[in-house]
């Protein structure tokens, strides 16, 4: 047992070599680090202290840090649990705190955390910031070959922004209470306090209404939450120190909600619930006073559910279709003054705003609720950017001036499949701004989406991480905490550390593949999945009409992520190669092309084991060609032009995207080929 | 896209080379089976009808065929529900039932299932039956390099017993509600048919009690079911056409209960959650009104949450210590005339019939509530056999020849980690009986059980599954179908095929061995996984006291299972080399151990990666080194006598336990070095 060979260790005191100055894999990085000459050994009497306030975060976080300890070292702990204060003398860790922080926006959420060698301090204003400093200590946590310790350090740390958010959509493709769990769990240790839950849409009405049950019964396939199960998260999540802001999306995104209700429709027409992507025209009719009826007790019901103040109701892409089609609705525009559809929708806005009030609850809206006549207590949250041809995040700065609170998620679309460095550096604050103080302190944070339409509860954890922890930095740390490679070396780490929390992103890859291979060797299709990605930017799907709700989900793109780890490499490889032209780079890519060359010969042994493999064939014979074909070139010292010529071929076959994914090696592989013909080569 | 390609292939009326004599890869192997030559394609234009009977089961059963046939083919299928039969002519696939099931005891379970070569029908008395043909259909599925189809088949299905189980403790181990379910899943998978759920024991008490709130506030540490999780849970069950029977186990295992209620407890003292595992003294006191008082409540609303006609008391292992002790109990027994503590506990027993009589619930108990006074109408549970001294399942031909029902665990021991031919052989009725028919139609089938000591969230799958698949064969096939090899076969593939209903078995090993390697290679340590099993039949934790319920089952031994692969197959090879003299099975059996005296040094390269790996290192090393020295044996022409001496040697050092583990082919490697020995060798 490790026990004894540790507790043998610690009674020596013998020494260690422990480099003192050697990097944390810390996420998101803290305010103040100062790290110092030695470290604190864990061992089995690892003990805590709690100060004398009944805090549930901090029993919950404590029990749970234990046994992350003991799980990650094998250590057999003796107390599996905290003590009082007042019960124990000289506690590994002393945990002190003031009070219960509240889990609203500007909270404290600092903390101290002093590691010597022989004792570890965490003081906090609020329990929130004791359990941000346990994630840090576990983050902390390094080994060496003989030991598990943490290394003497002081930590002084508060976050950058007080809005720290993932919103994930349960309505496209539903996710049972365990997903959300596991990721409250990822999400706190990064430090995310905000899970936005997007609870309805077009493809499904996911809250259980007791007031309105067919919303439930007749727009959600069964799948749906109990109330019970709801005040289940918001517990969890509070434990976690996470706030929960539901979504009820209206008055678009509602074809859910009127298959439930036709009558509050804008249109007479039978509706179903969508099981395609994309922007649908069936809106509630903002004229019907049977609309105000149902939303009332469905809002009432919210409100009593989710303790936030913040209620989103959602308001984006409403193209009002069915409003110009409706002549009543056309009759009241004229009979109150409402010039445009974007008037009525403020007028319904402003009608859902007093009925939220009432429940003392502020309304969030993506930035098309921006109007006129929206009070200021409304949160508005920044959605649009390039692809919806504006500035990007431009409603965040107008919102910002015109005296609301305001969320970015420009830029955090975390669905879009994006490297982790393109949403590193959205600043939801940028140094050259030219807001003013107040101004500032109104730009709250930023959210990370999950739009589910391309994801089931197999896949989802390995679209949001690892690179949800680069979103949670840039809105914790500084923003001079931008070193990108350093980020992804950090990012790795904390990637691998998420599998504790139950967090499948890096095991389900290997369940996808042996369903595809029908359970045989999968080495070769792993390798393929380490250069290919899924299509991104809404290029998988086109239309929205390639996939629906029930389509399958298990194929090559689904076990292909962002950031595809050997092309990473790769590609610095070639940047390097062809910066410096150094030998040994150029062995290094050679080993790699020759792997790929060798893989398309692993990849004929199993070919036959399923017809879905036929699809993924061409990944594997395009990449083996161009791998063989930059190898002959790379390695002759008379290049031939017919290689070259070969070469430019296949780099026009291989560009094609083939099964949903696309070689994002392609520009590096290019760069090479072009090396030796008349071409300019760029090097990024 | 998939769906094109093979809707091309439907279109052309394409001939296929499809065996039709191949294996089916069915567990548990139907009553009648016949194969006809032919086969029905799978294409997106499948569609289902079903009779015009609202089954919430036959609706869950066919929406998730759909998507798991979907999942596994990766074919976009046009429709993702099924249709009501008058909605639709000519379905791939037609069901037809004549009434819901009711979940009890000898309920009608039959089916038949047709698949020609252009239709697909199901006929079942009951939806029960119905969800266990969907099952069949989806066994039945196979796949070549060009289609993915079902054969041409008839098959005529129905249980042999209609207690077909599964105990999961859940009290040694938390398990929460998303474990349950999964598991659920994979038992309806294999037709198992009853969830047995052990609640509460020494180590908690795991079910909200809105009666006694200190049962779970204080019997808990926290981790419990609210009434609504088990509701949720008694749904998702009776979806899938299990019952579910709750274990509350009294008079002993009962530390929790009393650490809430200390004043029914029958020794004066503090009691507190045990955190160790064993038999213990704890002891409700059965001469105390307050003990039915509380029970009372309890147990009524255990009645209420969980429908079945049966609620387990438990009821073993109460070895009276407390009794004895106690003055008060001693003068009870004298004025109620009970000689010994065992007639005590059959007051106790006789009184909680009652309680649970007036909610119209009957007893089930371990097999020591089975004395003279207990009325037939309690279900006796037989569980003793050679570890507790006496004949393996004595208790329940006693059971069935004193006109009890009766259920079989002894030899179903999940959590003993043997391997699965082990259980296979138990037949809880052999055909050489002496019991009468009517006596037999009391023995009701068998349960698997799932102690969960050594168990987590994270390892429970690979305890259960495959193994427990087997065991479901026993109880629903006929004695006849006994072949242990071809059930290993079938084996293989069903436990591959659980990874679609999210059961975490062979994905978490990679999880396990990321962690101890601080993610680096874990291929060598993967390897050692397939010979190395964790120690079986309870000696790893030996005398319960070297695991605690907060201890690690993070470690080597965790990753580790039983049937380990590598060594079934040596296993087999040693023995046919050693009785035919081949010389393929030498050059295979020669290539095995080269392979693992290779991995010592691919394990060197990770050693230094965490102080854990240390705790591992002889595993490699021994292995490795024995691997040598029989490699040098077998290779060389004239055996050396040093050889044969370091072999022996090697052999004493490889026969230790390290890191709770223990090497599977040490027989083989035995036999192989005896064979140039004097010694004589066995072949089993």
């Amino acid at each position: 047992m490790i026990k004894n060979i540790l507790f043998l260790f610690i009674s020596l005191h013998s020494i260690y070599c422990i480099s003192q100055t050697e990097d944390l894999n810390l996420i998101p990085w803290p305010r103040e680090v100062n790290i110092r000459n030695g470290y604190f050994i864990i061992n089995s009497n690892f003990t805590i202290s709690v100060t004398e306030i009944s805090s549930k975060r901090v029993k919950v976080a404590t029990t749970k840090f234990l046994q992350r300890l003991s799980g990650r070292t094998g250590i057999f702990m003796e107390n599996g649990f905290a003590f009082n204060s007042s019960k124990i003398k000289n506690p590994s860790l002393a945990i002190t705190f003031n009070r219960i922080g509240k889990l609203e926006i500007y909270e404290d959420e600092s903390y101290e955390l002093k590691v010597s060698d022989t004792k570890i301090y965490i003081h906090a204003n609020t329990d929130l910031g004791v359990i941000h400093a346990l994630e840090t200590l576990l983050q902390l946590m390094t080994i060496s070959h003989d030991n598990y310790y943490f290394p003497k350090v002081t930590i002084n740390d508060k976050p950058r922004f007080t809005w720290r958010g993932l919103m994930i959509d349960v309505a496209r493709h539903f996710q049972p209470v365990d997903v959300l769990k596991r990721n409250l769990d990822a999400m706190a240790a990064v430090k995310l306090n905000v899970f936005h839950w997007h609870l309805t849409d077009d493809q499904g009405f996911r809250i259980e209404s007791k007031s309105y049950p067919k919303l439930h019964e007749l727009g959600s396939d069964g799948l749906y939450y109990t109330q019970s199960q709801i005040k289940e998260v918001v517990e969890y999540a509070s434990n976690r120190g996470i706030r929960i802001v539901p979504e009820v999306d209206v008055p678009g995104h509602a074809t859910a909600i009127l298959t439930a209700y036709p009558e509050i429709g804008s249109k007479d027409t039978i509706y179903n619930i969508e099981r395609f992507s994309g922007i649908f025209h069936p809106t509630l009719d903002p004229t019907n006073e049977k609309t105000y009826e149902i939303l009332g007790g469905l809002f009432g019901e919210i409100a009593n559910l989710f303790p936030d103040k913040y209620i989103h109701i959602g308001g984006d892409e409403n193209e009002g279709k069915h409003w110009n089609e409706n002549e009543n609705i056309q009759k009241f525009k004229k009979s109150h003054n409402l010039e445009t559809n974007h008037d009525l929708q403020t007028y319904f806005n402003i009608r859902l705003e007093r009925i939220l009030a009432k429940s003392g609850k502020s309304i969030m809206g993506w930035e098309e609720i921006m109007t006129e006549k929206i009070p200021t207590s409304a949160l508005i949250h920044s959605w649009k950017g390039v692809n919806e041809g504006v500035p990007a995040g431009q409603s965040l700065i107008n919102a910002a001036k015109k005296g609301y609170k305001t969320v970015l998620s420009n830029g955090y679309y975390i669905d879009l499949l994006q490297p982790a460095s393109a949403h590193y550096v959205v600043n939801p604050l940028p140094k050259n701004n030219t807001l003013t103080e107040i101004e500032k302190a109104r730009i709250l944070g930023g959210e990370a989406t999950m739009w589910s339409e391309l994801v089931t509860p197999l896949t989802i954890d390995s679209r949001l991480w690892p690179r949800t922890a680069a979103i949670a930095e840039r809105l914790w740390s500084s923003e001079e905490i931008n070193d990108v490679s350093n980020m992804y070396k950090r990012l790795e780490h904390v990637s691998f550390r998420l599998e504790e929390l139950g967090i499948t992103h890096i095991r389900n890859r290997d369940v996808i593949l042996r369903n595809i291979t029908n359970n045989q060797n999968i080495e070769a299709l792993i390798k393929l999945t380490k250069v290919y990605e899924p299509l991104k930017i809404y290029t998988r799907n086109k239309g929205g009409v390639e996939y629906k709700s029930y389509s399958p989900f298990t194929l090559f793109a689904d076990a292909c992520t962002a950031d595809a780890s050997d092309a990473i490499v790769f590609n610095n490889l070639v940047n390097e190669y062809l910066t410096t032209k150094k030998t040994a780079s150029k062995k290094e890519i050679l080993i790699m092309l020759k792997d790929w060359a060798a893989n398309y010969t692993l990849f004929l042994q199993i070919q036959k084991s399923s017809p879905i493999l036929k699809t993924i064939a061409p990944l594997s014979k395009n990449l083996s060609a161009i791998s063989k074909s930059l190898i002959s070139i790379l390695e002759s010292k008379n290049k031939k032009k017919s290689d070259i010529e070969n070469c430019t071929k296949l780099l026009i076959e291989i560009k094609k995207p083939v099964a949903d994914v696309e070689l994002v090696i392609y520009n590096s592989l290019k760069k090479l080929s072009y090396l030796w013909s008349n071409k300019k080569v760029h090097i990024n």
